[in-house]
């Protein structure tokens, strides 16, 4: 169960109004990267752990990103709250109106026509969030590291955001904001590394003849590149790739009922194309081809 | 510039038709963790790369990602084989079509009626692939990051696939498919270490105040459970979060220029609630409250 | 800020496992009248809300949806426990598990296979929760009526639930959820009427020739049925309504700037259709027909 | 059957070419307040209509609503008709041609470049409509009520229109368009207490325990306002809410059949966290702190 | 101006309840290739169409699109009339309900459940209709051939729908609205080719060294098959394409001022790759291989 | 099996950065109309085709649309490196971040904000690219008719991106993508007519007496205009159009089960409007008419 508390996690001082700042702090609200996608990714691991400890620590950290969210949306509150009063109670003529809807910058429009200067579950171009955001599949090993990953690109959204912002107040706030991605992303590298093994995440094995090849597909800059990645270590590099590298013909095939392989037959030569015609087409028609044709 | 081989990266025999299996197999094709996804977050993370080591990294697995969706994409066709010609040709009686479109299971409907039984980039329910599922955000270490948790994600689909699949042919390809992932895991993790540091990804470092603070807000089973991820190593377990962590009262203003702050305190007062009102609503009026009340 | 209680607001006990029905609730979770769109409905209207009483009803009630949110999310997790843990272990046979994933009926192999039997915040038919389901605009008379309206859906919704289940301690955990639904529609209800005026929502009125002028345009059944919805209290009916009815010739038109016009009417020129012609078509290509003209 | 005539319901008479706000208005085109939202809505509910009255005022207002969006469409053709023709023909250079595209601001570039001009299905924002902003669930009380509060919003978005627009032949219709909102939320409001009794909607009633509770989960600000929707007229109010309100522990349970409880305990045993392990992990790999470990 | 007749534009007349069928036909209604897809198609193109002829003709057919979205929709209410009224009165017991919900197959349970039996703008997976399916862009010769793929598509999925309807009267409306996709393709055919040229559509001729050219670069079945696509009638066969085919070495190079030139390999420097490392990783140190390596 | 070559097929030399015409370039990248939509409209076709002439260009051309997008995403990466580097090293104060940022024009914040300035499958308002854009339904002579408006669209698209482009590397770029989409739409028209017969599309035939019927459904202007479309050739030419062409009553009916009738009786009965009855609302209640009525 959730209880709230009026108070924020962290206080929130914003130094004057700026609704196109306000439209870019939408992406950790509502974007891909954002708070609310954090909160449902630890909230819905956490709801099927089965371990107590890393349930504790889901829910702990989906309960901070919830507080976070509000933080968040709180900042762009403030940031819109005069563009709000003035463009619900028609404080300014008409043209004037439109041009600071307008000229606020970015896509910051959409924030005072359709969501009246609210906090809306959009990112900063008015996307609405998706769960297609959330990437949790349901094994720990795999989902631990999809949360290091997500930690690790919301600390990015912020530093980019702390770098176009100069109100100081904002600023503090969001480097706290930034802050607290890097402690959640070490508690989930501890996690994960407490389950041993952990790698090959699941239960079967790889087959080991491909588990250290590499595929060298893309050429044309030899020689090419090397690394760690490709090179040592075991790794079996492969410089010219050829298809079919089970040994087979590299087609696909199914064993199809002969009533099947019947009627497909007939569909392939019903719909068959003639490669020894030269038809006149509509693009012909279009281009006066036909009359010349003729 | 890419250039394709007819010829698959691995042969494909299936031993029969079965719809059902090949709608789950689209997962693969065009569901979040599919290879539409993952040749797209490479490619799109190639393109911007500056390291020339990562970008040939990037394309080599990209390339290979493509191949990998023809054959997951060849697979689904040939199990789709024969359905897509028994419709097309209306092979059948109507009621024997209904049946077996709709009996082949989960959302298998979906493939023929819509698709026609070619494959769709589409998950098992039929949800329309979107960009969405390409989390990149161009900064090295975190779209690092986000690659190897990619690939940990689609072994495990590719796991639960195989683990509901007895068609032996196709197993055979599901695993070679899962045990690139393996590889292609090991290669990021390569990458990602070769660049040093890594952490923090960018640029900005944390505020030292909050990088090893963890806030137990998940409560009510004293004692809460306790791991790597929130004792030793630095951390400061915070027992009983209190709101305003940075000292301040919780609360979020901003400094608004005077006409502001009136047209907002004129809005404030429009829409002002009567909290000593006992009004009657539209609820009393469809309960017969009303009557009672009046 | 949030505070999170691992206890449950209200005692989740499940008779035993049926993924089937675990995907039906998926509705109350991802779903467009679930309790997420709920939560986050008030949550961001109360972070808009200048009135200090009506912010705490929508952050209580919000709070209260999100502890909603994880009572359906933890049905969902126990129906689906034994499901996951068998694919997860490949417990069964290849074909066993197949049969069972699929035959558990309607969507839910998508949460077996993608979801690893967690609760993901799609509806029933695996369709990912957006924000679109969020209608929140930012004007507090209009929001509350919103909110009634969600509120008497999500009941709905409830009911129907409650109709196809027949495990004793889900029936009445739905109950519970059902009627809290209910509640809240009477606190949304008395907090719309307790702002008066609260109709015409906004601060616009109407146009007086148009506000109680009804349209019949629907037509083919006379005598048209009548109600208090068009008939008296003031009701302007027409009975054959007919454009243009500001008296205009009911027809769009444009200042353009001279050199504007000028572009529009090459435009028109350059793409003009002949509608004197008789083109052979592409269709007449492919029928057979242009044969036949020539 | 539906039969259109050519002229519309109210004239449009647009003062000059305005690509910006045209593209404002594709809130009420292609937008989640909407005239194809409201048209469908009602169509929708109407076609599963059992009463013909509330089947002939569905249908009637369906249909007026096509015909706003008809109107909406006719402004924002008639706004970007000149630039429609300036970018067809080509009809400056090209700096100049991409200084108005992107000039005109918001985004109406979008309309411009993808839809050459005319009036397109997606918001101001450029986001497509979607099916997902109809919430009808096809009970007629709790769609009227879903129908009363999008006449709600649509209202409110009108009145932000008309408060940044200053040319007089648009402001004139959308004048029109707002009020015809206000007179079909009459009708739905009349039509709703037609039906009586109306709350609680559906057929199931709540269960009295909790019908008239009130839970003070957003706390911190003692005492906490207080109003009509949550005091007097029968209101419980709970001050400080407890977990399983139900009485139980507040836990979730399932009964598990032992070979499927079997299963369950091994998946948690494999992937087990060890809470007394200090694992070296990936970010101490990247921020040189594995060397210092060791 | 839109007016509406009760009376449908083809009688329908429905020989029994069948949810699982009322699914699948919802492709018609919501689905891509529907009925409000096509209408929504037009009815924007019409709206900003110059020439009276075409304009005429997109709204004749927008306008009877619409009337057979209003066929398929009441073929779907009376399809599901029954399962409606079973689930809203709960007039069997619970297990039954659930019985009939969930076995009438494919995604029948998402139309009872979520939309009470009506038809919602959704395929027959349950996806929610989006103007992501609308492809108009505002020039004639483009759109008219968008609009006679869209219905040679719409024609299709009706053979196939009738392919799997024993219900005589569902066949027959169907085979009506068949028909009807194939005269409005024959019209919109007229319609291109009475504009002529339309060939290349546009302004804006093509460059002519690329414009007969074809690259084979579809490889490995030598001789690749030709066929009039590609052979003959001017084309240019290019059997083994190379990179770079303006002559140039095939980069991509941009001029950047050199202060953007610094920052940018400031950047690359930061965040370098070493290819010579061998480090040590985190899937290193989840295989155990970390202790090897020591 | 596909390879990559890391020269691209079309040599890229942007003159400067300018991340607006980079944003506005996204079109082509992840937009509707754009280089992905293509290749993988293709890709999907031909891994399903059984015809090998159409499957053979049907990969050929995928191949080629694939070396397009990378081109496509090349010249937005080059576009876009400065701004790039910029924000990741943070090179100028805040604010002035902040104006080039916001100041570039469109959409291309998101850009750079959430993707880093790297390519990003959005389009130029930042909406994520779905596969609803992709239109395949796997019956070859519809498909064809498909690609071909596909190609004519992209066309269109290309030749507007080069109106408002003076960049003279990119503008030659562009013109040889759009040229190829119209060698690609030559081929594919030659390749719908080697096909014979190919329309109807299908196998079944419409019904006769409809195939050439056209409605005049949308009125007003008499005489309303002609055409080939609805004059000549065979057209039947209904002026006014009236319900129920099959002779019928233009009504829907279902036969049901007894025991269904009288089921949707309750439920009508139970959910019945009183016709007669001027109830009181929450309107009235919110409008102070509700003290005026008593």
């Amino acid at each position: 169960m959730f209880v709230h508390n009026k108070r924020l996690q962290y206080t929130v001082r914003v130094a004057g109004p700026n609704p196109g700042l306000a439209n870019l702090l939408l992406e950790q609200f509502g974007g891909p990267q954002g708070e609310l996608a954090a909160a449902m990714r630890y909230f819905t691991q956490g709801l099927a752990e089965l371990d107590p400890g890393r349930k504790d620590l889901l829910m702990d950290i989906a309960t901070e990103e919830l507080s976070h969210l509000e933080i968040i949306g709180s900042i762009v509150g403030m940031l819109n709250r005069g563009a709000k009063g003035k463009l619900a109670e028609a404080a300014e003529e008409e043209a004037d109106l439109y041009r600071s809807l307008t000229g606020a910058g970015n896509d910051s429009h959409i924030t005072s026509l359709l969501y009246g200067g609210g906090p809306a579950l959009v990112n900063s171009a008015g996307v609405p969030w998706t769960a297609a955001y959330v990437d949790s599949i349901g094994e720990p090993t795999a989902d631990l590291r999809s949360n290091i990953a997500a930690e690790a690109r919301a600390k990015i959204v912020y530093e980019r955001l702390i770098n176009v912002t100069d109100d100081p107040g904002i600023r503090d706030a969001l480097q706290f904001l930034m802050t607290r991605e890097l402690a959640h992303q070490v508690s989930f590298e501890k996690a994960l590394h407490s389950i041993q093994p952990n790698f090959p995440q699941g239960k079967l094995p790889g087959n080991p003849k491909y588990t250290r090849t590499y595929f060298n597909l893309s050429q044309g800059d030899e020689p090419a590149p090397r690394g760690p990645w490709n090179q040592g270590d075991g790794w079996d590099y492969v410089a010219d790739p050829q298809p079919a590298i089970d040994g087979g013909d590299g087609s696909a095939s199914v064993e199809l009922p002969s009533e099947d392989e019947n009627v497909v037959q007939a569909l392939k030569q019903r719909t068959a194309s003639d490669p020894d015609s030269n038809p006149l087409t509509g693009a012909d028609l279009g281009s006066g081809m036909a009359e010349q044709k003729k």
